[in-house]
Parts: structure tokens; sequence; C-alpha cells
């Protein structure tokens, strides 16, 4: 599906110059969003193609809701800036009050554990750019760089939630905060590992081939540019959003095809499961690395994605629950409980279900397939021997006997090469949701110490640590984390039915076949025996 | 089937008395051989049915072959003893030379090399009846009380061996001796055991109920009537034809059903083969344990059947090769060496099948469906975790990965019982065979016994040990051994093609009805997941 704008100032088309008038209001599609320059190729209703000012219209990424503010194009993302905004959960990039800060480490509620004991400092909102923040962790919530949001280098829009229903699986009730969800699902194809080399041959790599379904474009990475993606998406969304670790880093056999093919799958599953996030996919970051024009461009966008500030419990400033009510404590907490419960208890259960099947793929590949083997060497081995009972007339029997010998070894091979067609996706799809349902005690961590924190506000207000205003911008932030947490259950949960639903016909499908084609061997081999 | 009889003398019926006319020559269909009396209840070509004299008619157990002789009647068995017959293999009831002899222990050749240290007696032969014979395995063969057949208390009946083509298999070559086969299979059905008991209930056992589909009628017998039939076999047949062991004895438990109805199964089985064996369902001592008419009738054919002298070796003076050339040394020697390589390589493949179905039986009810079990409920607890999601719309998903669970759980228990069903008769069968076969040592053992001695009989003849006609009836009756082994291996063959036939059949079906069920089950399974 081609992504959609709105036209947000008339332009009239140069004749000759291949460019396409269009209207304020109008709705276009977009056909080739690469053409540079500051242009696009769009179509509109009556089916004409031609080239518009990219500045001229708005591309809806994430649906469409329409936002107030100008667009403003970044390099190849169509992301929104607001001149001057403030969110209706009360973030602005006005010199806000700085309540909560993290100075290093991975609880972004430090700061108040050390001011608990050597005084609360607001000085943190006024740290110069630049200063140790983004990669070791440490980053800031509700503040940033004073005054103008231009300054704010985060995910360059509001990460907007709404009411919505899920849209895959039929719900007759509203399952609560959604993540807004693009018209347009991004996805990409990993495939067609080659080798590569640098250094005059001295040293070798493999190098991916990704092309995602916007551009159609694709480029090339290695396995060290998933890996630099994966640390800058753990390091942005981790504490709002699960993002799982890549597949196994693998220092030897890495060039052995099996290796290969595996780990492209891997990567493709987890490329997969980045695109249908909607947060994860329209990030600046994410879209450099799946539409970066050449090597310049690349390297640029690293070296930006790298300073990137807006990291750790940053996120939660850029969301914006929409339309909805602030939370109360008390719901909060039962959410977060709720969620941590089931989390961990679908932990255990993929973990279970992982074990069960690796002992059975055990079983499958080993041996199984050598007992079966050995029943139709047994027949086998029978028939040879009547064979040679110098007795005429038992040739049926023999050649029957021979025939369900190997049809058992047929059946041997079937059973060893089984687990690859069906086990395997049901394990590689409980292997990601370990790994996904992996980074949610650290994300409900986040989230319970900062209901600890606003628990205790008011101790801190009676020792005049904070405002009671402040105290008020917390819980207001607090509502917003936990809409946050909410939303990405919802997502996680959408995403579960689908994925399990998926995984199970596929694993049934496949067992079906197996235990079909067994039967129908079977059947066959029967055939060759006499019937007296 | 019905048996056919051949009308030795013309017979009027008395008016009135239920009686049917006969002419020497017709042949005529017995409807009721138990009518008692001398006899028999018949039915003629054009459909008139009637008594009829037993001495007048000649019932052919086996076969359309007519043999000379008047025909007198047993208890139960239609057999024919001959006034004075001397068998084409030179076998005959006068005081024939007594070369073959056997004093005691199993060989019986013994006698040879008790001669050959203590000078060569022909004494046996006028030993006087009831000596020493029969029970203990002591045996003469080739001797019998003098002169009078009427005397000889064999199977009543020489046992004849004719160049037939097997019936059973499609057979385009001749199989070489066979032996002659009833035109009716006698079969018989062991069923309905019960419970009884003597000395004023102190004592309990189990009494089975036996029909054979001759008289159709029942007798009941306790596995220790069974074990003396055994006995009897062994002893009368067991030089010739394996007789293969009874069913376990069991002390405790025997009462349990379990064991009842496998130990009735195996009985069963054991008297299948015994009917199917032409030589041993015409013997007296077998069709008394089938059709005594009463305590008083079983207990004086038992007596009978311990007396019995036509014990080891005796057993091929009954044979009597018919229309075939003696065989030389080196055909005998060759055919006892194919049978030994046959019978010894047969025995390790049975086994090894048999060591491969058990392990399978053991992994098909423990650790397979345990781990059927386990994937059943691996589903199911995520089915229930998902449950807990608090989210909505996922109903159908929980509901089809229970089903899915409960399905594994099914399948874990068709797994489970799915021996009971196919692997339990293939490995039945091949119980049986190894029993069988692992009576053909020392049937073979008598026979190269027998080949050492004629080889020998030159020296003998040189040491005026034995006379040149004594050395040229040994060889004579060893062609008689040597056809009666391969009228054994043919039939061992023939019934062996029907039994792995059967047996193949019966287990491939239940294989496929098993598969085809999994995958019933699994494609009913995964129509309960959403297609999306």
């Amino acid at each position: 599906m081609l992504a959609k704008a709105q036209v947000l100032y008339d332009f009239t088309a140069e004749p000759g110059n291949n460019e396409l008038s269009v209207k304020e209001g109008e709705t276009i599609t977009i056909t080739n969003q690469n053409i540079g320059g500051g242009w696009l190729e769009a179509q509109n209703s009556r089916g004409e193609i031609g080239l518009v000012p990219e500045d001229y219209v708005e591309v809806r990424p994430w649906g469409t809701h329409r936002v107030k503010g100008a667009v403003c194009s970044h390099s190849h993302t169509r992301a929104l800036v607001l001149e001057e905004w403030t969110s209706s959960a009360g973030w602005s990039f006005s010199s806000d009050a700085c309540l909560f800060l993290q100075s290093n480490g991975n609880d972004p509620w430090a700061v108040f554990d050390t001011n608990a004991s050597g005084g609360f400092s607001n000085n943190w909102a006024a740290q110069p750019e630049g200063t140790e923040t983004g990669r070791t962790g440490s980053s800031v919530w509700g503040s940033s760089a004073q005054g103008h949001p231009q300054a704010y280098q985060g995910p360059g829009k509001p990460l907007r939630l709404c009411a919505l229903q899920s849209q895959r699986i039929e719900c007759t009730q509203d399952v609560g905060p959604v993540w807004e969800y693009p018209e347009t699902q991004l996805d990409c194809v990993v495939a067609d590992p080659k080798k590569g080399s640098k250094m005059y041959g001295l040293k070798s790599y493999i190098e991916y081939q990704v092309t995602p379904n916007t551009t159609n474009k694709p480029v090339n990475h290695r396995y060290k540019h998933f890996d630099w993606l994966y640390e800058r998406l753990l390091d942005k969304f981790g504490s709002a959003i699960p993002i799982p670790c890549l597949p196994d880093k693998q220092v030897t056999g890495r060039f052995e095809e099996e290796f290969i093919k595996m780990r492209m799958e891997r990567l493709q599953a987890w490329m997969s499961r980045m695109c249908r996030h909607p947060v994860i996919s329209s990030s600046e970051v994410f879209q450099l690395f799946l539409t970066y024009k050449d090597e310049k461009d690349w390297k640029m966008g690293k070296r930006k994605a790298e300073k990137d500030e807006t990291v750790g419990v940053m996120i939660f400033s850029t969301i914006e629950p929409e339309g909805v009510p602030d939370l109360d404590l008390l719901e909060v907490e039962q959410k977060c409980e709720q969620f941590s419960r089931f989390t961990k208890a679908m932990d255990d259960g993929v973990k279970d279900l992982l074990t069960v099947g690796q002992e059975h793929w055990k079983r499958c590949t080993g041996p199984l397939p050598k007992e079966y083997q050995r029943i139709g060497k047994a027949f086998q081995n029978l028939s040879s021997v009547f064979n040679s009972s110098g007795y005429e007339g038992e040739a049926t029997l023999t050649d029957a006997l021979t025939a369900a010998g190997k049809t058992y070894e047929e059946i041997a091979q079937m059973v060893a090469e089984q687990p690859r067609k069906d086990l395997h996706s049901l394990m590689e799809t409980n292997n990601e949701y370990k790994g996904l349902l992996g980074c949610f005690p650290e994300t409900i961590g986040v989230h319970k110490a900062a209901i600890e924190k606003v628990k205790e506000a008011d101790k801190l207000v009676a020792t005049s640590k904070i405002t009671p205003a402040e105290k008020v911008t917390m819980a207001k932030r607090l509502s917003t984390m936990s809409y946050s947490l909410q939303a990405e259950m919802n997502h996680f949960h959408n995403h579960r039915i689908y994925d399990y639903n998926r995984v199970m016909q596929l694993y049934l499908e496949q067992q079906v076949k197996f235990y079909e084609t067994i039967a129908e061997k079977l059947r066959h081999a029967h055939s060759q025996f006499t019937t007296m």
C-alpha cells in the first residue's frame, strides 16, 4: 500500500516540468518518496501523476489524524516537528520544572534517591547540551534544551495514543489506549546474504540486503549495523517499549551457509517485528537504517542518531495521550500489576513450551527416526531372509515387506526432517516472545519505581523537596507512562494474538500434512500385501 | 466347509429309519459326524440327507487320494488303519530289520554309538511291548510290535506326502514334497474363560471353552490339559514337526483378567497353529482333546495316548512319500543345510524384529505419550495464560489453543494405546515364530545325525556291523526323513507366507488408521484458529 498525503498549501505545476497541481485539503497518494531535491512523486484522485514539493504536503505515516503545526522534512522520514507544542499531558519544551532526571545507571528515578540523601537538585535542566547523555543510559525526562522545541532531537513527533480498537482481532469492546498506527504497515525483506570484504580482502563479512516495502529499494547491512540499530532503539525506546535482542552473535562458523540462513531468518523476524511497531517504525533512526541513500547519508544519519538525547525515560516526554483523562495512582498500580503478572506468567508458559519443544525436537531428530529406521531395516532384513527360503511363490510377500521396510525408512527421514518444517517456526516465534518478555521486567521496573516516587510525593512536598504543583505534574506524567505501558501492552497483545494464531496454524498445517503423508505412504505399503 | 466322504460299499436305506441309500464310488458330504452308534449324517449330490453307516464310507480328512484298505472308526477320528500295509519307503509292520533304534536320550542314533563300542544289537526289535518307550523320549524307529499293523498304536494312518502345490500362495512352480492336507481345515475357538474350583473350593482354576469347527461342540480344558497335550505332541511328533511351547506358565496373578485374556489369546494362537497342521490335527490325541464326549472318554483317551509308543523318531515310520524317487545323500544334505541356514537366519531376523518392536513398544507407551501430553499441557497452559491477559477479543485464540492442547493429549493417549492395536499382533506372531524356530535346531539335529550315520554305513558294512541290504534300507529311510523335513518346511513356508502377509496387513492397516486419525484430529484443531 502506498502512503497517502494531505496537501497543506495550493501548488500550481509549471508546465513541461513534470509537476502536479494540488489544492489545499486535497488527499494525494505518494508514488515515489525518493525523488530527492525536496520533491515527491504523487498521484491525485483523477489518476494524474507528477512531482509535488515535499513541504507542501503532509505525509501521514501514522493515520489520518491531522497534527497542528508546520511540516518539515528530515532526510528520509516525513516527521512533524511542532514549532511550539505543549502536550496535553503537560510536557512542553519550555524550561519546565525538571523533576524526573536520570544521572546515570538504568534507573531513571535514581536522582530521587540521590536527592533524598543529598538534597534535590534542579540543575540538570540547565545542563548544557552534549553533556553525558545518550549511550551510557543517562537520560533526561521532562527536560530538554531550553525553550525551543526545535532544539529537541527526539523522535521528531509526539507518539500519540488514542483509544482505537485493535484492527486485527475482532473486538467488541474497547481495549483501552493504543498507539496510533500508520495506515500502511511498514515491512521489509532481509535477503540475499553476500560475502563482502574490506582491507584488501583481509576482513570478510556477510552483507544482507534489506528492502523496505515503502521504497522497494534495497540497502545493504552487515550484522554489526543491525547491532548498532538495536543499541540505538534500546537507548531510545527501551524504557517504554520492549526491544528484543538480536539473534546471537557468533564468531566461529559465521560464514557457514546454515548459520547465515538461520541468522538471516532471525534478522528478518526481528526487523519485521520492529517494522510492525508504530513508534519504532516511524522513528528517524529506523527509517535511516531502511532508506539511507548512500554511504554519506548513512554516516551522517548515524552520527546524528548517536547524538540523540531523547533516550531512556525521555521517550515518555514525547508521548501524548489523546482525549483521555489522567489516571489515578490506584488505576496505574492495578494496570502495572496486571501486566507484571501477565508477562511473568507468559514468560513461564513460553519457556515451558520451549523446553517441551526442545525435547521433542531432540527426540524427533534423534532416537525416534533411528527407531523407525530400525523397524524399516528389520522388515527389509526379514524380507531378504524370506527371499533366501528357496520356496517358490513368495515374491509378493518379500517385495511388499521390502517396500514396507523402505516406507519406514522414509518415515524415519520424514520424522527427522519434520521439526524444521513445523516445530521450527513454533520455536522461533516462542523464542522471539521469550526475548520480548525478557524486556518487560525492566520496563515494568521503571514503571514501578515511578509509582513509588509518586507515592512518596506527599512526603517530598511536606519536606519542601518539591512544590504541590510539581507533585501534580509527577502524577500527570505517571498517568502518561501508564497510558504508554497500556498502549504497549495492547500492541503486544494484538500482535501476540496474531502471531500465535499464525504460528499455530502453520504448525498444525504442517503436522496434518506430516501425518497424512505418513498415512498415505503406509496405505501404499499396505496395498502391496496380498489380500487372501 | 464340510468334509467329503467316498462311499466304499453300496448301502440301501431302510424305509422310515431316516437312512440314506448310497452307491460304491459316490461322493457324499458329511453333515454330522457325531451321530454315534456307528452312523453318520450325510448329504448326497441331489441334496438328500440321511444316516449312513460309518464303515461304509471313507471320510477324506487329507484330500481326495484314495488309500487302499478297510476303514475302521476310532473313538472320534476317522482314521485309516491298513490291514496289511507296506509303505513305498520300505516301512512295514512285519518284523523288519531293526536298524534304527533309540534306547534312551533324545538322539535316535545313540544306539549306533553304543554299538560302535559294544557291538551292534538287533534285539530291540523283539523287545516286548510296554518296555521303556514313550514319555522318556526313548523310541523305536522302523520297528514295532511283530507282524500285525493292528498292534501298531501310531497315528493310525500313514502320514502321506505328495507333490502338491501350495494352495495358499499363487505358485507357478512345484514346491516339492508337501503333507497331504485335509479338504476342510480344522480350526477351533478358545473362549469364555471361567473360574472353576474343586476340593470344595479349596483349589481354583481357569477353564477355557474349546470349540472345534468340526463338531461345533465346546469342550472344557484347563491350562494343564493344554500342557498335557503339548507334552504328548512333543513326544509323538517332535522329531519331525516343530511343536512350539505353550504360552508361559505363571503362578502369581493368573486369575487377573488381563493375564487370563492374554493367555487365552495365546492358547488360541497355539491351538490354531496345531489345527492348521495336517499331521497334528488328524492325530488321535489331538482329536481326543477337541472332541471328547465326556469325562470317562477323556480319561480313557488320555491313558491310551500316554501309552502310545509311536513317539520320537518312530514318527518317521508312519510317513509314506508317495510317487517320488528316493533321494540321494547329497540331495538330502543340501536340503538339510538349506533349511538349517534358513531357520537360523529367520530366527535372527525374527529376534531382531522383536527387539526393535519391544523398544518401540516401550517408547510408545512411555516417553512418547508423555511428551505429547506435555506438548498438550504447554498449549493449554499458554491458553490459560492468554486468557488472563484481560485483553478483549482473544477468545477464539484461547479456545483454539485449548482445543489444540487437548488434541495433543488425545494423541498422547492414542500413541500409548496404539501398540496394543498394531504392534501387539506383530509381536505375537513373531513370538510364535520365535517359538517355532526354536524347535528346528533339534529337528535338524536329528536329521544331521541320521545323515552322519548313513555316511558311516559303508564302514559298518565293511566291519560287518550291518548287511549291505540294511545299508540300502538306511538310505531309503533317510530319504523318507528328508521328504518329511521338506514337507514340514513347505508347510512352514506356506503358513509363514500366509501369517506374515496377514500380520503385516493388520499392522499397516492399524498404522494407517492411527496416522489418519491423528491427521483428522489435528485438522480439526487447525480449523479452530482464525484465518486472518
